[in-house]
């Protein structure tokens, strides 16, 4: 006989994708400081970003709304792997010997992989309903370039996508990827092929071609307040699956944080809940919120974009490289560096062996191989699990499994042999 | 206002999981002949396979049971990624304008991404309830070797792969997986590092292993009537959500077939419901049951394991070197070839190209990328609607999407390319 059934997912049907998006911007602690024209160091005007954004992305930007429709043509596409499932870490548990109770939202899911292409589907639907027809952007690694490519694709838009020189060598299983979506790839900096390129020539590439092409605009994975308003998504999911698996509010809410885009997804709709502890990772070598300053800066290196008020490292700070693409970042969101300045979100940073070591202990537990970004959200999760065991305490801790790891064994490849920085 | 959501993907509890595997050895249209010693050409009997299997998968090869129990602590594991979803193919059907219903299953969801851990986690349960303490195998590109090594993680055993060794050099992100979750990763031929092997030498290096070894079974991941047994989870999940999903039984049931294990774990349920249409796929290059005979021979390349009556190119047919490398076996299972043979079940065979055709169709209608051998079943389910389409009748499709294609995105590079054979 086999003993019952124990249920460790938790789905949604389709139509338990939520209508609309949680806006933020009217329930933040403090106002936001607005951006700032990088000439005239004035607050930016909608007129200002009408070149490169779309109208519906700019009034988002800015809205005062505390809820905002989902068009039901972005509902069609998401539905394609949303909900994500709710899961319980039950096998993690039960190796830590801990008294808390672990579940993850599963962004990984979806097509490309991460959580990514919740904006990317909702960008280019508001710029294709405005006659766009074609959209720029830049990637590093290659986890947003594919997702604003698989997101092209089914809405029928062109892409073009500046890749970093050197990843666009060494990665070419992304690259190949947003080609197979139909995207076309192009190594960055575009004038001069001997260049290894980084995340700012790219941005700098994609917004020249945005702003030389009238059917062309900008598109942007992380940073802005109209990308985290289309990833709360998954904090409005995983408040209805948490309350089907029998729990009330979670005691804490971690999320790796690079730009803050998947942090922003799961954490902002519980912003209002005071007793929920919300909790930003990130990595030592790119220690943004927990040693950066509170400041207005560039959001590029060469100073073009609007100046954000945000922890920095400085535009002009080069991260080292580390496996975490995704996370290395000179700034960050202003709407989660303000939640960090006010205190109503906390920030630690861990070393990449660390987090290593806690993926694949996560890898042989769980099963799955997460991405080196959401490894890092693994690592602060065991180490949360532990102190509840220390502590003889129950606890619920909810985290976002941002992105899986499967393009990025070369970095497992690298623990496993001693190979790590 | 939103239009009404559509549900495409049903969902099923954990507790959903068929409790029994569906045995098809007593409702076979006619018995199995037995497979025989390749020494004294007698039946094989349990003696004969006691040294590298366990006792209670032997049985289940030759068992007569209709219902076998599944253990729940196979069922506890399975259920991390258990029951798979059902999906509606409603964008490809609309890209096909076709009056057909396709609906898939999808197995791409395991940890290691295939269907091959159905079996790979019960395998190694019944060897570690016997006693045996580490499971050695084969692997061609790495599916089977990483499924293996990923249920021995989750149940405590060791895991040694060979791997063919151009495989070794050439796809290192499987041997990364292997790894990952603890396996141990040799190039195979053993004893010949300047030998590029194949999956022959690395069959004959995994059983003279557990020959060698008390602590130590071989495992086999497709072929062999057990294996089909504990993919029949597939088939009978399908049914269940079908229903839920308001269709009677499919008209036409559709897999990919190399060794067999996922067209069987589809379609053995739907053997004894006459209405229903099985078909087999397979590649041009490697036509076995199109184009093979049926007959007794080896199953592999040395003729040192039992002689099985199937289709056959030959024990020494050598395929040629295709992306959908699950697909290169030069016999396949006595199960599907005997419902081949009688008529029950139809195949049919495509070239490369036609294949990676329609697999690029699906990932820019659907979304995701499906592994090589997945997209043979792809490309004869869109022959199939068209076909509907032709006609201008109804019908229900169902297939297994029994892979993703992440870690094969250089075959797509090549078709991408030009550069396909």
């Amino acid at each position: 006989m086999s003993s019952p059934v124990i249920d460790t997912r938790w789905n949604l049907p389709a139509s338990g994708m939520p209508d609309s998006w949680f806006n933020i911007l009217p329930r933040m602690p403090e106002p936001l400081k607005p951006p700032l024209h990088p000439a005239t160091r004035e607050p930016v005007g909608p007129a200002d970003l009408e070149p490169i954004f779309p109208m519906a992305l700019i009034e988002q930007e800015m809205s005062s709304q505390p809820w905002i429709d989902i068009p039901g043509k972005v509902v069609d596409v998401l539905t394609l792997w949303r909900p994500t499932p709710l899961v319980r870490a039950r096998r993690l548990e039960e190796a830590l010997q801990t008294p808390a109770r672990i579940y993850y939202k599963d962004e990984s899911v979806s097509p490309p992989g991460s959580h990514k292409p919740n904006t990317a589907v909702a960008q280019a639907y508001f710029n294709q309903k405005e006659g766009t027809t074609r959209l720029a952007t830049e990637t590093g690694a290659g986890q947003w370039g594919s997702a604003l490519s698989f997101a092209c694709s089914l809405l029928g838009l062109e892409c073009k996508v500046y890749m970093v020189r050197a990843s666009f060598h060494q990665k070419p299983y992304r690259r190949v990827m947003i080609e197979t979506w139909g995207g076309q790839v192009e190594p960055s900096p575009v004038d001069d092929p001997d260049h290894p390129g980084s995340l700012g020539t790219a941005i700098s590439d994609a917004v020249r071609d945005a702003g030389s092409r009238p059917d062309t605009h900008y598109s942007l994975g992380s940073v802005l307040n109209h990308v985290l308003l289309h990833q709360t998504v998954i904090g409005l999911e995983a408040k209805k699956q948490l309350d089907l698996a029998g729990e009330r509010l979670p005691d804490v809410v971690i999320s790796s944080c690079g730009g803050g885009s998947n942090l922003g997804g799961l954490s902002l709709p519980f912003v209002e809940d005071p007793e929920v502890r919300l909790m930003a990772v990130e990595p030592s070598s790119c220690p943004t919120l927990t040693e950066g300053r509170f400041d207005y800066d560039f959001g590029d290196t060469a100073g073009l974009t609007p100046l954000l008020a945000m922890y920095t490292l400085g535009h002009d700070f080069v991260p080292p490289s580390i496996h975490a693409g995704g996370l290395r970042y000179h700034g960050d969101s202003p709407i989660i560096s303000e939640l960090v300045r006010s205190g109503r979100m906390g920030a630690v940073a861990y070393p990449q062996g660390k987090v290593f070591e806690a993926a694949v202990q996560w890898a042989r537990s769980q099963g799955t191989i997460p991405a080196p970004e959401t490894s890092h959200a693994v690592r602060a999760v065991i180490d949360e699990a532990l102190a509840a065991r220390e502590e003889g305490t129950e606890r619920v801790i909810l985290f976002n499994y941002s992105g899986h790891g499967l393009l990025d064994l070369s970095a497992y490849d690298d623990y496993l042999t001693g190979k790590l920085d």
